[in-house]
């Protein structure tokens, strides 16, 4: 659901290496070295040709019959989805799932950092949530200039969730990932995502019928 | 991501009709009858092309020129994707984020009920959470048994997110939505999908960098 790839490589593509970065982190977790595209692929329940083929896009990553050093590839996909770097996040919402996100424990060593949250509840601002406190909305512009997060998330209720993605989008976020289960208009250059648990339960049911 | 596919349609066009249909009901919700794949691949960032010959495999929905019926389309996918029924779900984790879960208000109207909530402390057991009480994992067996849930939701610390799995999978269920960023291990019988914001944050740095 890309609105935009520069590099020209199919945006589908690009989502799959975020999957493949993490399943790589769990092996090498484990204690493990290398890898193969079957391993991977059963792992993941992807066809190794089409691990090979994602892969590919991006240079020469392992050898026919030894395999991928999982550490060396790790390095590389951090390097290609620009994770190889910290990046600063705001979280707007600080109700049971804003919660939920500012103490997810996943964050730091994949590249992201909550350096903001904001609500408008005044019972909410100035508690401690997370790493940091909850700010008043009002102060998105001035905070997000301040930390310079070009990426948001948006985990309150969904009747607001289009007035704060406005908010966002006037404030310079370029980067959206929205757990309110609506579709957002923003313009073009904003990326826009969606975590929405009925889309995977609906895609189960398919096979459940 | 599937493990198995009875109907020979690529898993990944599965995937895309739940959000076919999200979309095509907030069309209806704004009180529109008529759309094209035209208007529901800019919302949603892909070719119309893709979205006709996505649909294609499941019947003709549309005629050229005319568009298709929202709630015509809407009624279709809602059964191919078997969520003309409502299927109860058990949650595991009582903690910050399965509290969001539990008090999401998107499920019931587009085919789910939470009809249980796990957790393992005592603290938790037998408090109110959204539309249910805390049960005790250890009544795991029982109770799905008593419900019929076919799904499960993992909403539980990273560390015991596995061993949860496994008691799941040997109360016979079958499909599992995990919050926990691993990848499970478990039979080919039972499908799991993931839901982790960094997945989404790295797809979007990608673009950024």
């Amino acid at each position: 659901m890309s609105k935009r790839n520069s590099k020209e490589i199919p945006d589908i593509v690009i989502g799959r290496l975020p999957v493949y970065l993490r399943t790589l982190r769990l092996l090498a977790d484990d204690g493990r070295d290398v890898t193969s595209s079957q391993e991977l692929g059963e792992h993941l329940g992807i066809s190794s040709a089409q691990i090979r083929k994602d892969l590919s896009h991006f240079g020469e990553f392992g050898k026919q019959g030894t395999g991928y050093n999982i550490s060396f590839l790790c390095n590389q996909l951090q390097k290609i989805l620009n994770v190889d770097r910290i990046w600063p996040v705001v979280l707007v919402g600080a109700g049971s799932l804003g919660n939920a996100i500012a103490n997810y424990a996943g964050f730091e060593s994949r590249g992201f950092r909550i350096v903001a949250i904001f609500d408008e509840d005044s019972k909410k601002i100035g508690q401690a949530m997370g790493p940091v406190h909850v700010d008043d909305f009002a102060h998105l512009s001035r905070r997000i200039e301040e930390t310079g997060a070009q990426i948001a998330v948006i985990a309150v209720p969904t009747h607001v969730a289009q007035r704060v993605a406005d908010q966002l989008v006037e404030a310079g976020l370029v980067s959206i990932l929205c757990y309110a289960p609506i579709t957002l208009t923003t313009p073009s250059h904003v990326r826009v995502e969606y975590i929405d648990p009925v889309i995977h339960f609906q895609h189960m049911t398919y096979y459940l019928g």
